[in-house]
């Protein structure tokens, strides 16, 4: 085992176990714990059904400190009333009695079915069972333990230099449906040895979702369970980043990227996907317009089919911008796959059709749309829509 | 054959035929014709893209009177530059030679791939043998030629008596993706032989797409060609309905039910579909919400599938409320499948499987979102998410 995802910075371990939840007896459920009291910040769901575990989480967020990740999947702990808000706080504590803290040091997610009550026994002696197992090699295993439908684990790290100091960041997130900007069913978990002051490491946070969690869709849907966590415990050694300049430039680039790599990650396994989609939007008169029409691209079911079946059908990618609420002028939009230009002024151009499906056929396939009409770049990735989704989807409760 | 649909009111002849625009040799060009000049209404995609059979279409509508539709599948004449529209003015002129009229007497629909031009010499043939075969018999003809990716015609009339007059109003409609409230890729033409004034027939219109057409969803996704056209010739002979009172009211009731069923229609012959769903929203605070609510539910394709796969899993609908944008209290909301209540006051409640099973097994499902906050009620109709839909659009194009 190596020091990836979580557990690359300095001075957090973690693990996964099967605790019980899941019934086929896979790993479903994951703890982080930093050796010593770290900064954190969170973004949490804008649904306004909010899981329990969740809510627990963006109360212990907002004291801006935390000492423990504590995640199940196969159970969403929501939409069960007091008794779910009551389990959260009993899981929480149940953790910080192992750990040596505050019952509010400990961050929670629970992901999974909706409407089904946490069983309280199994989670106690599966955390007593990870508390064991933590490890400065477990991030992998803790990857494993947030699973839901992902069909891979996902984790990333970077570790840069910065004023003679090694700076490292690690993250670990799960998907896999449910999955739209604003956050998703999608849990992830940042980790750093970085010293920075709570107020830049939320902002930081706040500017790394916008270029990556908030720019993937798979489906549209957006769960009550979404959240992505970031712990800052200091143990770097740098002088603490606590305003603009280069320190906190260098810590949101390597950010970014650790973020960025999770985001496609997460749209490249979508539910039953086979292609990961980015798609670009150039010279947008604004940034709202450049939005919309992103999202309308991402979540067309027709787009996603006709890239899964490689076929160049590029009058539904205008077709979707043009629905997508955005005021645009469509005489003046390209759109090109990979480096085919299919429509040229809003209008069809003869295009090498062999061409277009060599780049359709990828396992990445970038649509350019050129508005022509203004200055804003955006992108968001997404992926193919296939009939394994639908047969993942069809019977996930049952 | 029977006169039924567009053909069921007095005066008015149709015909379909195969003029090869699509490859398999199916029928491809309806046309429709009133004896005498009709009065006509219109109501037409809100996409910023236009098709120019449409463009041509909205124009015409405007001046109030029509003699005849021509609608060709197969191919959307969209995005193809000046040309389309001269092709449509083409087209046009061609049908007013062969009825005797204006150009501008005759409406359009375009329907099929986006990006190709109107074959005109196979539009003029098939033209003019669809001319020779105009029949008051020919409604069903007419509803097949219509068709893209639809398994069955759409069709439907309502006759109903008022001061003596039999008035009758008859219908068609095309589906089956792109799908969305504000239209879709949908095509319908209604005719009546009720006299009514342009101002009524407008309103009734629009009154009549609210409850119907602007109440479906199959995939969220809108086109460019999506339009309803109504024409009343006054054959029955009735006074003019040019005001409110009984006349009218008795006109809009007859119009809802053609609509409303010819929507359902376009609804359970989603692509792919199974099932229809009947989504129900129940004593919301306003209309905004409950269309925001409907939508979100409509559109979710964890939703769709679940209902595919007869999964009472009720989580994902009031996740999909929770993110619709509608800032609603879910403590207070209820759901039930059927009659089978499966959450309460936003919580679990233990329900009987095996009845919620019976429930989602039927053909047609009906899902009722209760708020319990407020007094407002609206209800849409969608399908389920099956693998059928991806592999017809996989390959729509080729």
């Amino acid at each position: 085992m190596a020091k990836t995802g979580v557990t690359a910075p300095l001075g957090f371990r973690a693990s996964g176990v099967a605790c019980g939840i899941k019934k086929n007896g896979e790993r479903d459920l994951a703890l982080v714990v930093s050796d010593i009291p770290a900064t954190c910040a969170g973004i949490f769901t804008k649904n306004v059904v909010k899981g329990h575990s969740l809510k627990w989480t963006m109360k212990a967020v907002s004291r801006g400190t935390a000492r423990a990740v504590a995640i199940n999947s196969g159970c969403a702990n929501a939409c069960v009333g007091e008794d779910g808000d009551r389990d959260a706080y009993e899981m929480a504590r149940m953790v910080s009695r192992l750990v040596g803290c505050e019952a509010e040091d400990v961050l929670l997610g629970s992901t999974g079915v909706i409407g089904y009550r946490l069983d309280l026994e199994k989670i106690k002696n599966g955390l007593q069972e990870a508390f064991r197992l933590l490890s400065g090699d477990g991030g992998n295993d803790a990857a494993r333990a947030v699973m839901t439908t992902d069909t891979f684990p996902k984790e990333s790290s970077r570790a840069y230099e910065y004023g003679g100091h090694t700076i490292t960041i690690g993250g670990m997130a799960k998907g896999s449906g449910m999955i739209h900007p604003d956050m998703a069913t999608m849990i992830s978990v940042i980790t750093t040895d970085a010293n920075i002051s709570r107020e830049m490491l939320d902002r930081a946070l706040r500017d790394t979702a916008e270029v990556s969690y908030n720019r993937i869709s798979v489906d549209g849907d957006t769960s009550v369970c979404d959240k992505v966590l970031v712990l800052a415990n200091g143990l770097a050694g740098n002088p603490v980043i606590e305003s603009d300049g280069p320190a906190y430039d260098a810590f949101l680039g390597a950010l970014k990227e650790v973020a960025v790599e999770l985001a496609k990650m997460l749209a490249r396994d979508g539910e039953g996907a086979t292609k990961l989609i980015e798609i670009n939007v150039k010279n947008a008169p604004d940034k709202e317009m450049a939005h919309l029409v992103l999202n309308a691209i991402a979540k067309s079911p027709l787009v996603k089919t006709a890239i899964h079946g490689c076929d160049a059908n590029w009058g539904r990618i205008i077709t979707a911008a043009g629905y997508s609420g955005a005021g645009f002028d469509p005489e003046k939009v390209d759109i090109s796959l990979g480096d085919v230009l299919v429509c040229k002024s809003g209008m069809a151009v003869p295009f090498d059709e062999a061409a277009a499906l060599e780049v359709l056929r990828a396992p990445e396939v970038v649509i350019t749309l050129d508005m022509n009409q203004g200055a804003v770049s955006d992108r968001i990735w997404t992926c193919d829509l296939t009939c394994d989704y639908i047969r993942i989807n069809g019977s996930y409760r049952t």
